[in-house]
């Protein structure tokens, strides 16, 4: 005897399948116990994943979403909620901190380095994706790197200033010294250490977009004299500098080429009294990236552990580290300002891509806030050396004095 | 035919090795080369290791210290100084400054880990030597680590005043917080923190010339039940702690020990709000200690490079790390404020010891500045904390506010 309805949905079928479904759901409440959250299905089925009250819940809309989430959860929560095959109800952030500080950490695994091509095309997809759109909810300098809040209540486009400020006096600059900048973004940093410390700059990118903008600005400025911005590799920088800064570019380094990094440090820094800094997202140990982080939105991304960036770019060099800050909750912060704003703008942003994309970059800047909120995620400046300079300030004295009256 | 006197002295005999002791000098003087100093010879032949002029003279008075410089320098010199088959005219720290700048560093080796009996042994022989020895040039709170000139005409006792601050405001110390110390020295810093920021202290030495003097201080100064001594090593710590300090402690613990130490560390931490500051010196890049300090000095010493100890101590617990500072300038003013003060007691350490202790201990402190000067030997404050934990202060201000009015 036949049944006209598939299997799956014939009455005899319906119970298995509906105890199977409640199976994963509680597999699934199992991987993600001691979250703040509670995780509904289509049918209604739902389970709590910890005692306390729930700061989220995670509408599951059919099973193979379900049977993803089991196996590869990060990843799959990630193309699950772009597609809208799972809705977040209530707060997307503290659901995320809360799996972050309820799951244990990855087990350690190194990331393949990318070529000069492939640096080149990983940056196309993310800085590439158009000024117009980062001009929506950046600030007025179009920084995109953690921001410095010197005062709890600082604007964004203040604390982006007291960072920009921050970096040039760990680095020292004084006027007519040579500054090379690996990875300068809109180059609203080159510009500023030119504008206010009267250095001139090298500053080094493979997004076109963000170069166009950089010169358009510099020259707007009156600054395209002293400020030149390459489009090239880190790995092709040459001349010699000063001061050597790189904010926000080591992630996308990846560690196999971390020595060459280091050696082009080692090259082009003045031998004497030579300074540098390195600005970057990290990890208490060595793990890979989230995958769906590094599969939709920094393709190539790896963010190191203090001490492997360390063994790998500077030990070898023999350059002495001055100075390390962890500043993940100024990154916390920066993020949740950028993503207010980028809610703001969400209906704009959907016409110009679509309803996908807002959701990705919803869940991009919602989980990276969550990481560093978490301590998942670490954002370290790394201030460092010449091995036999003696002109370093005795005391950091100088990098406060400033703060007070709130100047720059 | 025979000779009457030794053939190395005959008539014959001369010219040749004459030659050879030359050949001797020119080969030293190339392995030395750079460095501005002068070596002379028994024989009065001499020759200059550099164009400049030289900051010292060394002069060699026999032909068997002046092989052995030769193939192991920098045991033979101290070994050679000590004995005074070699001697030194001129400014001994800018001279081994000036060797250290031109030699380049040696390869890296691992040293064996110590066991807790060694570890007893290696402390018996450098802080057991007396405290009325170390009384003579420490500070009145006997100190004997790196200080912190926050102002650069501080006195030695300042410094070390504020050094101790400086390390209880690192730790954000709060009244009735638990304290642990591994390796407490006199204990200067566990006294400091109950007595002025109410927290109660576990200390832990295996010397017992400084548990004595200790224990003697917390019963004068009433602050016995808030502070105890153990006769223990760091291995068998035990107890709870809102906070963990380490001052100039893990230099004799060898990197071998480095994960117990880590996991020490993890155990007694409290897992929430716990954090901790190492204080040590390092190097930049991974390599032995220096042989003759490792011989005559501090038995068992290693000193890690700043990527080494983290990978090693810190990342396999997760710890992190929130904040790094090298303070090497600071150690090389602490070492000749105790130089000058040890130098003013030369008679009546002669006398306690003898000469060749003088010569020995000179040495040692000599050297050791010099280290600091040249960029070999760097002190590391790193302050860590739990991972999970958003309460550190989000700027370093609070570390700073303290100081313009000198007050402590």
């Amino acid at each position: 005897m036949r049944v006209k309805a598939h299997p799956f949905t014939s009455q005899w079928a319906v119970r298995p399948l509906d105890l199977l479904d409640r199976r994963w759901l509680s597999l699934l409440a199992r991987k993600l116990r001691g979250a703040p959250l509670r995780i509904r299905l289509w049918n209604g089925a739902s389970v709590a994943t910890s005692e306390g009250p729930p700061v989220a819940t995670v509408i599951v809309h059919d099973r193979t979403t379900l049977v993803r989430l089991l196996t590869n959860t990060a990843l799959a929560f990630g193309e699950a909620y772009m597609s809208g095959r799972l809705t977040v109800q209530g707060d997307l952030v503290r659901m995320i901190e809360g799996v972050n500080r309820a799951l244990p950490p990855n087990p350690a695994t190194r990331r393949r380095a990318a070529t000069p091509a492939t640096a080149r095309r990983n940056a196309h997809v993310h800085y590439d994706l158009g000024n117009d759109f980062y001009r929506l909810w950046l600030d007025d300098a179009m920084v995109y790197t953690c921001a410095y809040f010197d005062r709890p209540d600082a604007s964004l486009e203040d604390a982006q200033r007291a960072k920009l400020e921050y970096v040039c006096r760990k680095l020292r600059l004084r006027p007519g010294e040579r500054v090379i900048e690996a990875g300068c973004g809109w180059g609203a940093l080159a510009l500023h250490m030119a504008r206010e410390y009267g250095v001139s700059v090298r500053a080094y990118n493979v997004s076109a977009a963000q170069l166009q903008y950089a010169r358009e600005r510099a020259a707007r400025e009156g600054l395209a004299d002293r400020v030149t911005f390459f489009d090239q590799d880190y790995r092709s920088i040459d001349g010699r500098c000063d001061a050597f800064v790189s904010i926000g570019m080591l992630e996308h380094v990846g560690p196999a080429q971390y020595d060459a990094l280091g050696s082009v440090i080692d090259r082009v820094l003045d031998r004497t009294n030579g300074r540098g800094l390195l600005h970057f997202i990290g990890k208490n140990v060595p793990m890979p990236f989230n995958p769906w982080v590094t599969k939709y939105i920094f393709p190539g991304a790896y963010a190191p552990a203090l001490g492997e960036m360390l063994e790998d770019v500077l030990q070898p060099h023999t350059f002495s580290v001055l100075d390390v800050e962890n500043l993940r909750l100024h990154y916390a912060r920066t993020l949740a300002l950028w993503l207010e704003r980028f809610e703001d703008q969400a209906e704009t942003i959907a016409r110009m891509f679509d309803p996908v994309f807002v959701r990705m970059w919803r869940l991009y800047l919602a989980s990276a806030q969550a990481g560093f909120l978490s301590g998942d995620l670490q954002l370290f400046q790394v201030t460092f050396a010449r091995a036999a300079d003696n002109t370093s300030p005795w005391t950091r004295d100088s990098l406060y004095a400033h703060q007070s009256d709130g100047s720059l």
